[in-house]
């Protein structure tokens, strides 16, 4: 218990209860984060100028190095397994500060020295990892390209093998192939990864990734590459992101990073993975714990402002009620209520799912023992997740933003900073527009296949299968989830409006049909560009559709983790609050595909009232929950 | 036509013809503001520290000045009748650039000068005006307190008479009092409107405004005044916010602004205006020019943020399609079109709106014929359409930035700097909220006598006679839509789905129906305060579902005004593309409250998707109708 509480973190039993069960699987790493993490220098003054701001970064990152809390769980040399969970909570851990500190702790150690341990072998490992976590060696993660930006497979960069002097020699022809928007690239690396086309002989092998120096000791741009300072952007001004353009720039060939394919002292080239397809979305299956870092810091993000915002409104008062002295708080406002306590409902619901996807990632990358069904799942509900939560992030901090009115608008309150550097959250690390699609290509089950060959009755079977394989595989709550639809859906209307069984039968309900029908969509469509391009929303709608599912059952797997008691039965309440919220989003979906009554529709919003009412006097635990102390927070509003 | 055109803006014929639609009746001001409007220097740099900013602002309203764009319109003396119209569109015209230099010209003309305008009298006309507009008195409005942001009625600051010297002492007593968030404060103003508690001889008169000094002319903060900076914001960094502090500052009694309330020479308290209630309101009305400013301000800002990304999606090219040699354009991307050309069509609605509110301003002001019935129509609707527009203009500034990727997130592609900047629009001059729930007050007639002593048929029938009133006096296109929804409302099923009888005849519905339902339920809340704020979320519905209505109204009549021809069918795709995404964010309410079939729910997606498609070869000229100069956009990926 002691390492929940630090002096400044006093909480009420309820908070704590909520913490625990919040933090889930990974409460004493987060406990023992939280303790570690040096906190007297958390946010930085928005008034620095760019220069200040990146050194500012800098000197925090190293700060935070020298507590020990920086690289935590990243692998050290070829001999050091490290240790996956660790490095996500760290990542999680710096999201409670500065962001531009964690974002560029995400390119230095998550990016560029995660594509030095999974795209690299032996020597990269131990050469490079020990100074790469120690800060000593600050790089650069070169995959997007001005003319390229989601679209990977078509990167222009070449590298390619001269067998002559052993070198590889990477080269941007075009200035669509220039390197952009990188983090280290502007300032402060001294190397890069660079991703381009390999050719060995006359041969394009697909993308590859290879270690290129860029900058000398003296930090002095080295010959052949330019770089250029993309500058000021609407956020995350502590990170040095420039544009990288290589002029024929040699390198020995040790420097390919050739776990997946690289070119022998023979000098042919050579690969575990026969098709290059594979082997490309092998190397990007790397980006996976990248994309659930940015998920996971976007999370943070969301509470901090959703904090700030909630405990402002336990203090603020503003109009004098009819039969009351003093003004109303504004958290006993109704409005006020619906506008932040369904977005804390969420924001419950999506750190349960975020716990759930940080645990498949473990699994996959540490147990050595996950099929390829879980590997694809993974990827799928990483996708997913970063979708979802960067997108809340956003809309939550905007709100709380706008909940505190003019004093929100202010940079001491933190809000507008936290806005302004999720933003871009949004689209890096995966555009959301392009993942989601990705997530709904996924659940159509083989791409190509779906979109080929299959006769109509073959393509219903596939969707059949599709669909059954995610529902029975489906999460750590399936048992209990069907247990508790299987009465439901006979009479689906006779259940209360807080009926567990109901929500899951209707979140399972929007999923399936959704999936059917736009799998049937999709066979009509084959592979014509027109045909196809007109199933976009439709795809978006499904790719949502999961994922809610996906974060209800997360949700319902956690209350059911809980004891009874008064967590608990919090934990109800705001799963109701989440799941409610999320079906009247799409209550014009529901009406129109038969899935509720009108009377049904209507009674939603006097229940997500009711709720919101039931959970008004436990505002102050709720945010507790989220595991940040009050000091954290440094909003000027809170102290008085 | 001429004016339309500069060497810099060639415009298709469509787009020329759009731009004199959407300009409607301002369409010559609008032009010769345009052509007057210097551009060379029309965005700030965004790594200017504040300071720099502060003063880069100042100057860019003095070279605006000095081209004799800024006051135009704005009253000189008691002589000069000023010209409404003139300073709406110089606000709006302003908007195109930097958006503080915008906001601090509201804050000096709008704010503090149409103060002395409006709340002021002969000497202080004479006295005033002239300096106020060449920008030689710079000045503040204080009105907002830190204690009290929307409650003006409670502000704490005393304007104390004090016969012995024929004074007033003006005083801030606790820390409450403090005047915050106020623009010119900071640094540039040398004098405040200060509004306050008028006493004398001991008896409160009400909140009343006089003119206070605060710094010399060395610029040197007065006795008695603390001024506090507030330093960086969320945006807006050119505008000296900052709090304002009282400590019984004496000045003469002419410095009252006494137009509705002042101090006679025998010492004597007098009015015009008998009740205090009716005095405030009076004097809170003339803030409706400014909230009508800052709406069309944000229409401004949101037609630079989608014309970048439009602009930018018909050249940016992503992914090879099958069947393809080059990438395809991101207008072609269906989901790409879902995502701005909604917008788009909402663009135009909220402007022909705005024209209609701009127009009434006109009518109420000058034209001395306004009768109290237009006079608290126009409150409301500004009220409205400020909340609208300003929520949108957020939104779609967001979406513009997302929609260009990570380019989008480069100052120098202009979108987070008006985003960051337009974000404090949603909430000051009016939070959004609050003034939702004035409009949704207003709808329900005499609020005190809805809350009040009616029966319960009284009521129904006071509902029956607000809801006549707007239906039959509403707008412009009065006339034209009850022909339309004539025949429509008896089935209106068998319409197609672009029937513009059938749209209107739902917005109608929408709005009646919640309405009624709305005064049933405050008839039964009677005064008590936790049963009226459990109507907080209904009210916002049907503030909303009234301003729908009177956006499509409007754009109904800016098409009846257009000749036949390709312009005017274009208006009628946006208008559809309008209607039914509107229709469509509501459409769980339709299906409960019967107003629509599945069948119907289900049909709207392919409807919009058809409109967008009908609508994309036109994408570039309906930004060109939005009215804005490439070369004014300043971003740095629409140029090569």
């Amino acid at each position: 218990m002691t390492l929940l509480s630090t002096s400044t973190d006093q909480l009420t039993t309820l908070g704590a209860g909520l913490r625990r069960a919040l933090d889930g699987p990974f409460a004493d790493k987060r406990a023992a984060a939280r303790a570690a993490f040096p906190s007297d220098n958390l946010l930085r003054d928005p008034d620095l100028s760019i220069d200040d701001a990146r050194e500012w970064v800098l000197n925090r990152l190293i700060e935070i190095s020298e507590a020990g809390v920086l690289a935590t769980g990243v692998p050290q040399s070829s001999e050091d397994p490290g240790n996956i969970a660790d490095t996500v909570v760290a990542f999680e851990t710096l999201a409670h500060g500065d962001l531009s500190a964690t974002i560029k702790s995400g390119v230095q150690l998550g990016l560029f020295g995660g594509a030095v341990t999974n795209l690299g072998t032996k020597w990269h490992h131990d050469t490079f990892l020990a100074d790469i976590s120690s800060l000593k060696l600050l790089g650069c993660y070169g995959m997007t390209e001005l003319g390229h930006g989601s679209d990977v497979f078509s990167l222009e960069t070449t590298i390619t093998f001269i067998p002559e002097t052993d070198e590889f020699e990477v080269h941007s022809e075009t200035q669509g192939a220039t390197k952009a928007y990188i983090g280290n690239a502007a300032k402060h690396g001294t190397m890069a990864v660079v991703f381009g086309q390999l050719l060995v002989r006359g041969r394009n092998y697909g993308v590859h990734a290879i270690l290129v120096p860029i900058r000398d000791d003296d930090h002095t741009v080295l010959p052949g590459v330019t770089i250029g300072d993309q500058g000021h952007k609407g956020g995350l001004l502590g990170v040095d992101n420039g544009t990288m353009r290589f002029h024929r720039v040699r390198v020995p060939r040790r420097m390919l990073l050739d776990r997946y394919g690289g070119v022998t002292e023979a000098g042919e080239y050579a690969s575990s993975i026969e098709s290059p397809t594979k082997r490309f979305f092998t190397m990007l299956s790397t980006l996976v714990r990248g994309r659930i870092c940015v998920s996971a810091g976007a999370g943070i993000a969301a509470r901090r402002g959703l904090s700030i915002a909630t405990r402002y409104a336990l203090k603020r008062r503003q109009f004098v009620a009819p039969g009351h002295s003093e003004g109303v708080l504004l958290a006993d406002y109704l409005i006020h209520q619906r506008r932040l306590l369904p977005l804390i409902a969420r924001s419950y619901a999506l750190g349960f799912a975020q716990n759930e996807v940080t645990s498949s990632l473990v699994h996959v990358m540490e147990s050595g023992q996950a099929s390829e069904e879980e590997k694809r799942q993974l990827q799928t509900r990483a996708d997913g997740i970063k979708a979802l939560t960067t997108r809340f992030a956003n809309d939550a901090v905007q709100e709380a933003r706008e909940a505190c009115g003019g004093a929100g608008y202010l940079s001491e309150n933190q809000l507008t900073g936290i806005r302004a550097d999720v933003d871009v959250f949004a689209t890096f690390e995966g555009d959301n527009t392009v993942l989601l699609q990705q997530v709904a290509k996924a659940l159509l089950g083989d791409y190509a296949k779906i979109w080929g060959e299959l006769d109509t009755a073959g393509m219903v079977q596939a969707t059949a299968r599709v669909f059954g394989d995610t529902v029975m595989e489906r999460t750590s709550a399936s048992t209990l989830v069907e247990r508790l639809t299987a009465t439901v859906k006979r009479q689906p209307e006779a259940t209360t409006l807080v009926d567990r069984g109901w929500h899951a039968w209707m979140f399972t309900e929007r999923e399936r049909h959704s999936l059917e029908s736009l799998a049937r969509r999709a066979r009509k469509a084959g592979k014509k560009f027109d045909a196809l391009n007109q199933l976009g929303d439709h795809m978006l709608f499904v790719a949502k559709a999961h994922m809610e599912r996906i974060v209800l059952e997360a949700f319902i797997a956690a209350i059911d983790a809980t004891e009874p008691g008064e967590v608990r039965e919090v934990l109800e309440r705001l799963c109701s609050l989440y799941a409610l919220s999320s079906i009247q989003a799409d209550r014009g979906w529901f009406a129109d595909h038969g899935k509720m009554s009108a009377g049904r529709g209507k009674a939603i919003g006097a229940q997500i009232n009711a709720l919101c009412a039931e959970l008004r006097p436990d505002a102050l635990s709720l945010v507790e929950g989220f595991g940040i102390p009050e000091s954290w927070l440094g909003a000027a509003i809170l102290e008085d």
